[in-house]
């Protein structure tokens, strides 16, 4: 029987890998070991849980490792699974939708979605955990928690790893979440990116201003299969929390030992029409190569022919593996949400993020982003400042895309300045209202000082 | 473990909210009430139990509702959600689908389907319990009788109501069975319908056969965001089974306090092309009113965009603490159903109706009805004489639409007459063959007397 | 809890039929009994376990009717019912899907799919036993384990048996095992096909050299319905294993008694735009002929209207039988191939078949086999020698399709002779290399000898 005594005093979601800390996630790790141990030994501990996945957006595979990680954990499942069979097609908002099946039906949600910050959106509306299940090209952090498990079991540790990102980084939200993550744990990073699929401005800069990435030139040595991205490979290493790049100007770096080559399909459905005719092919001859002698081949699946075949017998190919940790995996995180089980490790400090605001003005940059798209109906716009940048950057409350606000108005005299000016830092921070432009401000009905 | 020897010694289903007594509705009200103190303390009241949703049009809501109540009950579900994807798109009827479903895979039935009487051919041909998940336009009775439960939890009553109707009253099921149901515990009913989405007359004539409702003219003040509707209000008033309306000739009705305003959205899949422009829309403004003080605000969900979602905080709002009671009331529903739950009030008396008889040459009027859809390959259709009607009034024993009967002829003797002729009423009523018209008569092979 | 240790030693799977021997067929229908005395009672039996349907094909009967037995298991159930929004839709081969979902997600695998041979593919793939739920026009074997079941369950017996075969027996998988199974327990088949539909010649084929079945022109009297097929028909009766067909040369056999009559639908969505005007039905008169006085009439589901609604209450009718007796068949199988259950009949033995070997230069001929289809990109083919074959019969390691190896080669010389001449049976089987043709042969490099 569910009761909610021992779950987290406040209500937890998984919206962002961030909303865990990293002794949080290295506690899960050990639960997880725990499940696998005997993953047919626990169908009592969450009888009469019941689990709803919400996907707005087919997948297959991580709605069936949910459901089989709540009934291994010996709950309930119930599932919505094609966005066009549902209440949606009648023009339901996402906020009706979890509270609906968040108020009786269910007690813990998976959503999946294709606009960016929805995750975030279920999690505020819901009054039960909310778990992302990959929402547009924003996060999809129970992956990114199975793809670090497997590395961190495989080599028994995350810090000072060499970890290969292969392929379409542009994309794939995997990738996006698996990098904070291993800047985090103090991983080094190689981009080989398939020309034209760079891993995105707006994740660099995060991985900058977050965890001081520095980055280089990577010189990868010949790796057959994956010539035309090595030529681009670039080699990112964080300096926070960790001190391990001493160095303090970067700017090759010679790749000679790689525990991980880390593979992704191009995601088709996400850019149709551009060419993807030589996309990097994992064979058995490129790891054949010295480099890649302990090296463990991982990939989010679906593959569909950017490993050969061929390699599924390697020892060090993991990929079915990290498949198969995902129950486990998302058994611990469950267990943990429901109150089940208990992690003594400290949450995340967000120390860098400030209370959101409200906004009547700003709005989101990123196209994608649910605020501009089934949100435009109910949501209330919101942004973090974020401290220390100037010009003042805010990060949209949903998406966590950044627009920079070079304008700063006092909202009880309604003149505005930029953003520099001496009278703005006099403002009191409550008083701030923020704009990207001079027009933005003036449409908003402030007056431009000096001007 | 399921054992059928608490059941109801025949099998009951609930196809129509008349196939429950007054009395056992309130009943089924504490029932519910058990359950939802602890919705996680009931998970081996039905063990072994599966129920089957078959669901011949997409309603994730309903169904996600269904199988939260079986599961936090202890049961199994199977669901066939979509019916593009079934046996159905093979050719299959609706009646060997449930023989073959309610055979030995489930123990319990839900169906929806888009054709009115569905349900009814369900629960014939099925040797298990069948729940009407709506059938068309014809009726949705587990949706009232979540709307009763909830309407009577927040105002511990029913009887004396005053309960506003507001939107799309002509394609609603759920508002035509809500209507029945609040005539019968004595509501009363102000319809304030969008032009052109009135009640349809064979709802009104139900209500004044079945309930002896009067109707007047509501004068309802100013309700902001209803304007168009208001100026069509009309007062449903029950005189039996209450004594509540003494007043012989009601003719306009001041409507000074709401206990409840109803909201529907447009139906859009019903009215394709219909003008929905100028559709109400509850606002604050409107719940600023002085009659909405005390009135709550249902809608039976989804919501498009005719219940803003400023009112969702206001504590008047109960729409999703109705989808939220949803889960324990059909949970005391489907025990009772499978003999986990007694009940000791009588079962409805359905007195004003006789049995069916088989009919080769009657004809259902409603072009939506199962007899004239998927039913016209295997149903046999049959009508029911409705008690102390002149001209005689014949029901579908499906979809419950009526047709007049104005020539009656006599088995035997193969004449017919008018209705009112004195040869009728000296024929025994099982010799008695009824028609609409001469013509159906004569083609059927009767002399017309006195032709 | 499920532990594998009452398992069988090795992993078994149900792709075909003949992966049972009659006699574990025999103790099977035993345990079904067992389980079907009180389907409630089981709810324990296999608590904690996880069945994935994996359906890259629509068949909501099958599928429901395997998650039932599930539940009643007590087991939990995952599934993938909709090919187009699956993981396949991004482009993953049926054995990636397999090796994920059978890797820790679920404890055995349910898999239907359009493509001959696509379940053993997967059997080959999962690490966790696989159930056939009907690959392409392959094989479905647990209908005919329900059918032989129902048979065997109305007449005490299948040998000896008289069984019809009527209507569409070309495109009928469920037929195809089904005659297999017939044969084997000794029962006399009846072909009666819709013209142009008959039993394919690898069935036939199949049958001669495996039962050894002989063929007749059958005498079947009048049988109204079945008219035009009753022309065609064939009696089929096997000399093997039983030593029921002593006559050395059947010509005519007068059938006069009928056991069963097996109704199959028009698999329309397998031959569209063949006429199926005057396929045949299945009427009460059709019943009333002295020959079916004791016939049991048989159908897979979904029916059309190839047998009338009046024959639904006919006694003799067993159709929706048969759909309820899958689910305690269902049961006894999972139990087994899950360790719950012990059989201790011998296995088959595959004497007629040696092991298989991989070919590059043979390819299968069955153009809907999996090998030509979406296993090209990754499936090595391989064939089994069938044993005293001439010229040497190759089966398809997937599909069992044969082709004729004409030419054989020595893998050493690279000399490639006609399969009968000296120098072949000479050559060591491991060191043989098998061709259809000539022009195989030298595209494969080898010298013909004699040339």
């Amino acid at each position: 029987m569910i009761d909610r005594s021992m779950a987290p005093a406040e209500k937890r979601d998984l919206v962002s890998i961030e909303d865990l800390s990293t002794a949080e996630i290295l506690e899960l790790f050990h639960h997880a070991d725990e499940f696998r141990a005997n993953l047919h030994a626990w169908s009592d501990l969450c009888r009469g849980a019941i689990m709803a996945t919400l996907f707005f957006e087919p997948s297959t595979r991580t709605r069936l490792s949910f459901e089989s990680a709540m009934l291994r954990l010996g709950g309930g499942v119930i599932s919505a699974a094609d966005g066009d069979a549902t209440s949606r097609a009648k023009g339901e908002s996402l906020a009706d939708t979890v509270r609906v099946v968040g108020g009786s039906y269910a007690d813990i949600l998976v959503v999946r979605h294709p606009e960016d910050g929805a995750a975030r959106v279920a999690a505020r509306y819901a009054t039960v955990p909310v778990i992302n299940g990959g929402d547009g090209a924003h996060e999809h952090p129970t992956q990114t928690l199975c793809d670090l498990y497997t590395l961190w079991k495989e080599k028994g540790r995350l810090e000072g790893l060499e970890v290969v990102l292969c392929g379409d980084l542009r994309y794939s939200r995997t990738i996006h979440s698996f990098c904070y993550a291993l800047a985090r744990f103090g991983a080094n990073i190689v981009t080989m990116p398939y020309p034209g699929f760079e891993l995105p401005d707006y994740v660099m800069q995060r991985l900058q201003r977050d965890y001081g990435v520095q980055t280089a030139v990577a010189a990868m040595g010949d790796l057959p299969g994956l010539a035309g991205s090595s030529n681009a490979a670039a080699y990112l290493t964080a300096s926070k929390p960790h001190q391990l790049a001493l160095f303090t100007k970067l700017t090759n770096v010679e790749v000679n030992r790689i525990d991980a080559i880390y593979m992704t399909r191009a995601q088709r459905e996400r850019h149709e029409g551009e060419d993807t005719a030589n996309y990097p092919r994992l064979t058995r001859s490129t790891m054949g190569a010295a480099s890649t002698k302990d090296a463990r081949v991982m990939h989010p699946l679906p593959r569909v022919d950017e490993i050969d075949y061929d390699l599924d017998d390697d020892p060090r190919s993991i990929y079915f593996r990290q498949a198969e940790l995902g129950v486990p995996m998302r058994m611990a995180l469950m267990a943990y949400l429901l109150g089940k089980v208990q992690l003594r490790a400290s949450r995340p400090e967000l120390l860098s993020i400030m209370p959101g605001m409200p906004s009547d003005v700003l709005r989101c940059r990123n196209e994608r982003c649910i605020t501009n798209n089934e949100g435009v109906r109910y949501l209330k716009r919101d942004f973090r400042l974020r401290a220390d940048s100037a010009p003042p950057k805010l990060a949209c409350g949903y998406c966590e895309r950044e627009i920079e606000a070079r304008f700063v108005g006092h909202a009880q005299s309604r003149v505005a300045h930029r953003y520099n000016a001496a009278e703005v830092r006099r403002t009191k921070a409550e008083n701030r209202v923020y704009f990207e432009s001079e027009a933005q401000a003036q449409a908003a009905g402030f007056t431009l000082a000096g001007s």
